[in-house]
């Protein structure tokens, strides 16, 4: 948008004052004081050309580190965190891109067994933590009693003791298998992550059951194909449904992520099981993945970007506004049609 | 590998002494002194129970930050960092996790309009910086001055004035090129994303056109297709080969990243044209999206894990080492054959 950047000898010279002001009066300098109309000359000068301050400059004026912290799951304890999911990908960019907006910083960490949450924030300075699917309980009393700005997305714990931001997963789950008891299917499986408590995969576990008991449709634990959330345990567990196909009367699945119905699609092809001729497939999440597939996969579509964006917007809440009640933030998520559904 | 965290208690409880007296000792508090022998038994009981000092700990012995910078590259200014593109979740899944384990912390950041990679780094205290697939001339100059241990992954640079860690993107171009030339294609295609001087496309390309120059292909502007590296580029590009598929005699193309092969798939489809029957596409990177369309892509394989892990590697190198020699590493790429190429 703009052409170049604008350098304080820039502003100098529009102002018509020296470098060494215009870099007090920016910086906002305490041992240094200027004429009213002076400070404004360079400050309007500044706004003219179009200059941004620097994050030193804000640093200095705020005492604050003026980063964020955002802990991303593993599935194992010293190993890579998960940005093949692409709900990661676009969950970070969201959120780099809103902080850096907001004059922030993103710090990112994996977790290894000798390291908690807090104790890495306290040992950076940051100014606040966002954690994004968080299980383990030991951590909750920790983060309670730090009094740090800390926003909890996808994790579901009890009480008002935490800032969350998610959506409604058990909702989330009924409405899909809703959907498909709508077109006419009544043995649906579920094809899901680990079924963590308090995770989201368990939420969603939950609305499935909830809307297949209403139903009076049959649910049982062999409908249940549960693995880790990845390509390949959707390769493996497409390869399941395709070998009880003819036997389980499966014709519909829920899957609990875009990246594991990719893999489904796969297992599923390579035994013979044609989506959505032989079975019907509504996945969760609606990331870019989603509709690149063969057929398009019709989702229960969240908003991933808004879901970065407002976890930064919550921490930056609680910094800057002080805010001291906790909220918890449910963000809409609806149906999208694509090509993986036909009636039955 | 270890069973639980060893607090601070454990080992006062080892030594025999205070919590605070452990507390000081360990953190170097430097108000505080204590005799040898307290001292000793406390990181004799330390070290018996297996604990792991906490950064602040290493950081007031090293008087470093133990944080590492990882600049990303973004199309515009002021948007969003481009971790759609699987390629950079790969990389910084790996450089996130390499950090880790040589107990630092990574601060990832797109750049403003007003910000200098250099000065991001300053700031923050960085002890080092990855920088991927910069392009700007005027931060060259910058980076050589500052004198911080830079690693710049995917970037074409003259001289020996920086660390670099790359593939050989020309050769790699060649490979593709000459490998559909050796089945039989004479009119290939080449589709990229922007040819920015000093960058990775660029090189692609010139690999690209000496393969069919030297093999009296017929070589000419209208087989360039370029726009940006995404998936919704590739869409576009795809239905514009589609278009002219008749008259252009087309019948191979080489892509220059896997998510925009997607698409191309998508736009060829779109407009009636098939992979490989009509065209045959040998792809880019072979990030896992590379297996799992339909038919899998024939790739030049670069491992972008190992890219990250070297780029980690080498900037502690410097930063441990005190490497002061410019290092420039290039790491292999190879063909791998999948479904996506036929004979002709």
């Amino acid at each position: 948008m703009r052409s170049g950047r604008v350098r304080i000898k820039d502003i100098a010279a529009e102002a018509g004052v020296s470098v060494t002001t215009v870099s007090y009066i920016l910086n906002k300098t305490p041992t240094q004081t200027f004429s009213p109309e002076t400070v404004k000359s360079v400050l309007d000068a500044a706004n003219k050309l179009g200059y941004v301050p620097n994050m030193a400059a804000k640093a200095l004026v705020s005492n604050r580190s003026h980063m964020i912290g955002v802990v991303i799951p593993q599935t194992e304890q010293h190993r890579e965190v998960m940005f093949s999911n692409p709900f990661y990908g676009d969950f970070l960019s969201s959120v780099e891109y809103t902080a850096r907006q907001n004059g922030y910083h993103i710090l990112i960490s994996g977790t290894n067994a000798d390291q908690t949450y807090i104790g890495v924030a306290r040992t950076r300075g940051l100014d606040g933590i966002i954690i994004l699917g968080m299980y383990m309980e030991q951590h909750y009393d920790e983060i309670k009693k730090a009094g740090m700005p800390v926003v909890l997305v996808d994790c579901y714990v009890d009480g008002h003791d935490f800032n969350t931001v998610k959506i409604d997963d058990l909702q989330g789950g009924y409405m899909a298998a809703k959907y498909l008891l709508d077109k006419g299917h009544r043995r649906i499986a579920h094809v899901t992550g680990r079924l963590k408590e308090r995770g989201v995969n368990q939420q969603r576990m939950y609305g499935w059951k909830k809307a297949l008991e209403e139903a009076g449709a049959a649910y049982d634990r062999s409908l249940l194909y549960d693995g880790e959330v990845s390509y390949e345990y959707g390769v493996i567990l497409g390869g399941r449904l395709a070998e009880s196909f003819r036997e389980s009367g499966v014709t519909a699945a829920f899957v609990s992520a875009d990246i594991m119905a990719l893999g489904l699609y796969k297992g599923l092809k390579d035994g013979g099981v044609s989506v959505p001729g032989d079975i019907s497939v509504v996945s969760f999440d609606d990331t870019w993945i989603a509709g690149i597939c063969d057929p398009a996969l019709t989702v229960v579509r969240q908003d991933v970007a808004l879901k970065g964006k407002t976890a930064v917007e919550a921490v930056l809440g609680i910094i800057d506004g002080g805010i001291t009640e906790k909220r918890e933030i449910i963000l809409p998520i609806r149906i999208v049609e694509r090509g993986s559904v036909i009636g039955k």
